[in-house]
């Protein structure tokens, strides 16, 4: 189980906010994915959909931008991508050259396309399949294409809906009462995890282990200064939510940085940051989350967090047993580089060591840290760390006093654009 | 010539703290780069090894950290890796996981290494570099490893420089007068990007243009209201630095965001937030540095910068003419996805159109946006970018108060890991 740490200054003495703002989550009609819930039927021909694709593809392209894409590519990018098929990415931004790379990439290899949109007129996946479709079709003919092509969208209506109908393409259900950033445990996500290869059974299981601690009361008097083993997820994630309010409102800690001491949770980071600013940056508040890999980032913005502004916190991602397999540090003879101090040492010791010291030394230098320390890197384990991270979010959200399940402000672009491509008005 | 673009309330009238930073820049003993100098000879064999490299190699692996891989990375990534040659990095992190990623990518393919470190005992690239060594020990001999190795390095003293002379590796010169981040023209920078097929004299002679601007005077009382297309380089790079100063010390505007259109620009963004966080970040102040990738990151970030708190501003890059090759939204007779509207259109004038959409979005949501105009996407234009970048850097720090070139904190997590690892004290 992930556990959570804080510096020894921050206690949380009394859990009533976040408990106030469970029983109000548990009542909203965009809650859905609190009880992690997937239908037996949906997730056996997600199974049967990645074996189909693994069969006579090489590449699954996913059509998707923001919450329909950044979860499952997070999990691929960190657990690797275990399957024969290679799980890629179009529709998420509106370069040509980003497109013409992956076409270039694809070139004569079999290919089937995973378009994800809740609409399906969203402008930046709707034309890269658009594209997509007609490559399927001037390659396997119209009856081939239908036969690749996959469509996660609205289980009633909508552009894609229509479409998928009409054309006669397996579909997968966006549920209703689950937001984009808060789906990935939806087909949203399940169906290319799966055709990466990624156990999602051990994934839901983790993240429904976590939910199961839904119901326990919170001991709402009880102190948090120590650390308690024995603590569930939720209630942890409740600590982690009403710890960021009180760095945020009482010591004017208005900045976030997500560390991570391994590259492949970049794309986690980056999830993470849509989760949480998009979740809580609203009426002029909220939050504002940054990302860092270390060590990597220790030599660029190491500088700025050691000596900047103290207006950030810090949270920092741990892994206990990150290994695919442990690289040593080799003894050398002449030792003219001087690391023969590091010999018959692993990568990993020392990345841990760079840990343990980056947090001292920001904690010295005036920075608040906070851990969350997984126990490996497992499926099981990002199941739990993704229902940590959502339900923290949503309860951090709602404690601020805004709504964790709403994004206004998205239209406002959007607006301006379609006004300015001369969009036909409805 | 990029432009630099404003808001039309942001004017400049008075360009006297620039002109005194200049003056006072001019005499730092660490700002060689001010002049883009590169010593014929050095590079003649620059552009020799570079050919030798694509003769005998798959792939070139650049071991550092920091400024030593950030700004060549950048490049490439951008422009392209053009030739046969792959560039691929190691020693950047300490993770196993992606060191062992990268090994089994390289295989049994051909490679060289160019290891990048002033000292050689950076921890993270020293490590990296001693495994690399040993592969190509056991791959080529002795004889043919040393015939693999390129070391940039200081010119006289440091463990690589000691270990280079007396291997014979080829060496390049990391100059005493340009600090890391200042560093991707010089030979840290240009062998990478020349071995990726980049034409490196062009990049120069962009920056080099830019730098000839350096000894006209300012016109300290001229206003700078409307945009003025015969301003020099060096005026355009004062200007946005008296308006980042400006924005921060009297609107309270802490993070700046930079903001590109095009996912190619994501290391580069990597590239600027060390350069100005390294740069700025100390005595407890500085503007935060954060980076976003357009239309991608307006559905994740995109609803805290219209509607969060309101200590942003924002720094778009827009290129004018990106084009590798331009898609075109083909027309669909049956226009289940209600994009006809937009069939003929290239992709690029549709991305052009989000830009404006955004930068009319976020001015109305409250958010200050600044404009650099990229006429192209060539070397030329990147080398006058990067000049750009790096002089503006050095002027906001040094109009802040503080010194552009050092980063005293730093070194507090190396000194925290050195006694967590029991590294042997000198």
């Amino acid at each position: 189980m992930i556990r959570f740490l804080t510096d020894t200054t921050l206690h949380v003495f009394d859990f009533t906010p976040a408990k106030t703002a469970l029983d109000e989550i548990k009542q909203d009609p965009m809650a859905g994915w609190l009880t992690v819930p997937v239908n037996p039927d949906e997730l056996a021909k997600i199974k049967q959909a990645a074996q189909k694709i693994n069969s006579d593809s090489d590449y699954l392209i996913c059509v998707g931008i923001g919450g329909s894409y950044l979860g499952h590519k997070a999990m691929i990018d960190a657990l690797g991508n275990r399957s024969r098929t290679k799980v890629v990415y179009a529709g998420n931004s509106l370069s040509s050259a980003a497109l013409d790379r992956l076409f270039t990439e694809i070139g004569t290899h079999d290919f089937s396309v995973n378009v994800i949109s809740k609409s399906g007129t969203t402008t930046e996946p709707a034309i890269a399949f658009r594209l997509l479709k007609a490559g399927l079709i001037a390659k396997y003919g119209e009856d081939g294409a239908k036969q690749r092509i996959y469509a996660t969208t609205d289980a009633e209506k909508g552009a894609l809906h229509d479409e998928a109908v009409k054309k006669g393409y397996t579909t997968f259900v966006v549920p209703n009462n689950i937001g984009g950033r808060y789906s990935v445990l939806t087909a949203v996500g399940l169906l290319p995890m799966a055709v990466a290869g990624i156990n999602i059974d051990e994934m839901l299981a983790g993240a429904r282990e976590a939910a199961s601690g839904l119901n326990a009361e919170f001991d709402v008097n009880m102190s948090s200064a120590t650390v308690d083993t024995s603590a569930s997820t939720v209630r942890e994630a409740a600590r982690y939510a009403i710890i960021r309010q009180q760095l945020y409102k009482e010591q004017g800690r208005e900045t976030e940085i997500l560390a991570s001491f391994d590259p492949r949770l970049t794309t986690f980071n980056e999830w993470w940051k849509q989760l949480f600013g998009e979740s809580e940056g609203k009426n002029s508040q909220g939050i504002f989350p940054a990302s860092v890999i270390y060590t990597t980032d220790l030599h660029s913005l190491g500088q700025y967090l050691q000596q900047g502004r103290r207006n950030i916190f810090e949270t920092v991602v741990k892994i206990t047993t990150p290994g695919e397999r442990s690289i040593v540090v080799p003894e050398d003879p002449q030792n003219l580089d001087e690391l023969n101090y590091l010999a018959g040492k692993t990568l990993d010791y020392i990345n841990e060591k760079a840990l343990e010291a980056t947090v001292r030394a920001h904690r010295l230098g005036g920075i608040p840290v906070l851990e969350i320390e997984m126990p490996d890197f497992t499926e099981r384990t990002f199941g739990e760390l993704i229902y940590f991270f959502e339900l923290s979010c949503a309860l951090s959200a709602k404690i601020s006093g805004v709504n964790p399940f709403d994004q206004p402000g998205v239209e406002n672009y959007k607006q301006n654009m379609f006004e300015l491509l001369g969009k036909p008005q409805k």
